[in-house]
């Protein structure tokens, strides 16, 4: 078992978590109410387990089952769960229970905030993705028209139980999408975790975490922790514009969005940390060996660095947004090398014709990526 | 000029301040752009006044009109807020500026808070109820079903802007509705306040707060004091349940839903006031001349202290309502003298048959209040 101390609140990182002590822990709410919300597919898997947890302690007062997806990420979803919560009278002490992906986590924080002025919630994460970041932080929110999580919340949860053990039931695909943010997180600020996923990550992609035992565990717990501390220092993102996380969120939140919601997260992700990765070669920061491992890794994982929307009209309208959803500032940060981050803080920093360059080098990447494969020690 | 600090923003109080240097300086943005909300009869008052403040310091995006009220006060309008605010690009360093009552700061401080999950606001309150109370704190939210402010949040306005001139518009009957939270603060914690309005309180509601000169910015300064330093020990209300500003408001909540919103925040404040003290005098909290001072105030101001609506089974379950509101004890404010405020902990602690003594006193009052009239000296 390990537990991560996110300053508000508790991260239990265990194998088995769900059907052991530690799930009875933190599902014991010593008297308070629970309303639990899940998807279909993941209740069916789990919902049974942590139904039972609850109803044991007296704390269940319903289930609510929602179909979630990016496309359902809207406000009726929320208003769903207060609609709940306010017909079997859940009060103030009253906490909602997240069981499932990112979607589920952002949907259920997002209420909790704003029900009876903000009650608690736990998060149970089931996708990779949801475990190593959407759950680990104290947001919550919705997309709004076509803008990617206008609406939301900085809301901390009363604890996240993260168990290895679920993501076994997920598809390939999904573990490869979690994967993008561990990259992110390896590339801003952990060399080893780089490592392990140039040489494990197909292995516990394949394997669904399931193997090389003990590295799987590695992985989940340094980029739980890497996510941890780049937070913590500034979890409410008013004490600085300049977030190492907002690595790869740069022309992903737009290629999501003109993909009517179509791209996963993930992908979309990936196709900007290469994106990034290139502009930083292309300024100096980040040498061509630094790359070339980037592409190469990404490429190993399965994840896309180029994608038929990206043309340069997307690029220039996401510099934009960038700049606007930053305070008027483009504070992006971009790789110094594998390991460590710095910011390209103004867009006039940049060279002239850095897009269509970058454009062309990712749409040629390639012939980059097959040198890369030579380059690569396993 | 008198600028109330509640520790996290500023509250200027000023007579003519909308047409003065305090709004040319509470509304200069330096650089940040606003959308201002109002309703379409407080913005042909004040809203020519507002905009070019705005508009010459290039501050100004947009300008939204909504209809607004009690009935109002739902999801829809804080959407609305939401939706302009994303069509005119509102940043994330953006300002909405709420101009109206009470409604209009709930719904703009709910919408602040979510959108891009939260941005600046500030309120210009416009009603004796938003100047004195739904203006003074950092509550902001919306009914929802027929729960009153089942949704909303906890976020601060940058600052606020009370001037007692916009009063001078009003409908006398507003003045009055605003009268019953400024005799709740008075009964928790000021006598002199509550003498002042003993002594003047026909004249402040008559004259619109023109007269007496002096005295009518004393009571709401006296007032918004109380609410400040109230608020200021719990502004989350996680602090403690036992808040004595929860006087008054036992009742007066579900007689609102049960009106449909047609009775009056305002009235239903004063009923409940008058049955609060009645319940006070029973249990030997408040003596006889207290009570009798208390519905001969609220009587002198015009306010009810009974409603046909009251009866046996809406009290009991606006017990039951509160005690889940306050997390699962009861936490009732009740006075225990003029200016002084005790708490009935448990609704155990009662006696029996206590809810039907008070409702046939209640209905009586009209007797006691023939004895009050006897009582009070001018």
């Amino acid at each position: 078992m390990r537990s991560v101390k996110a300053s508000v609140f508790d991260i239990i990182v265990e194998r088995g978590a769900l059907k052991g002590d530690s799930a009875c822990r933190i599902l014991d709410f010593e008297g308070r109410k629970c309303l639990l919300v899940s998807t279909p597919s993941v209740y069916r898997l789990y919902g049974e387990t942590v139904r039972r947890h609850l109803a044991e302690r007296d704390c269940l007062l319903d289930v609510l089952i929602l179909e979630m997806g990016e496309g359902r990420k809207f406000m009726p979803a929320v208003l769903e769960v207060a609609e709940r919560a306010q017909r079997v009278g859940l009060d103030r002490r009253g906490i909602v229970v997240a069981l499932g992906g990112g979607v589920v986590g952002d949907v259920v924080s997002f209420a909790a905030s704003m029900i009876r002025r903000g009650i608690g919630h736990v998060r149970i994460p089931t996708t990779l993705m949801a475990q190593i970041d959407a759950a680990i932080g104290i947001k919550g929110g919705v997309n709004f028209n076509r803008h990617k999580n206008f609406l939301g919340c900085f809301h901390p949860p009363e604890a996240v139980l993260v168990d290895p053990n679920l993501l076994r039931s997920l598809p390939v695909d999904a573990i490869r999408q979690g994967m993008a943010e561990i990259v992110k997180i390896a590339m801003i600020r952990d060399v080893r975790l780089f490592e392990l996923l140039e040489q494990h990550g197909e292995t516990l992609i394949g394997t669904r975490f399931g193997q090389p035992a003990g590295i799987a565990e590695e992985v989940v717990v340094r980029a739980i922790d890497g996510m941890v501390a780049e937070l913590s220092s500034n979890p409410y993102e008013d004490a600085t514009l300049e977030r190492h996380v907002d690595l790869g969120h740069m022309i992903s939140p737009l290629l999501e969005v003109r993909s009517n919601y179509q791209l996963h997260h993930g992908e979309a992700v990936a196709v900007d940390l290469a994106y990034t990765s290139c502009i930083a070669n292309d300024i100096g920061h980040l040498d061509d060996t630094g790359l070339l491992r980037v592409l190469a890794l990404l490429r190993r994982l399965g994840l896309p660095t180029d994608h038929e929307f990206l043309d340069e009209e997307l690029a220039l309208t996401a510099f934009t947004a960038t700049e606007r959803h930053r305070g008027g500032t483009l504070n992006l940060p971009v790789p110094t090398g594998i390991g460590t981050c710095g910011f390209v803080r103004r867009r006039d920093e940049l060279p002239e014709g850095i897009v269509t360059r970058t454009l062309a080098r990712l749409a040629a990447s390639a012939d980059l990526l097959a040198d890369a494969d030579r380059l690569v020690v396993v």
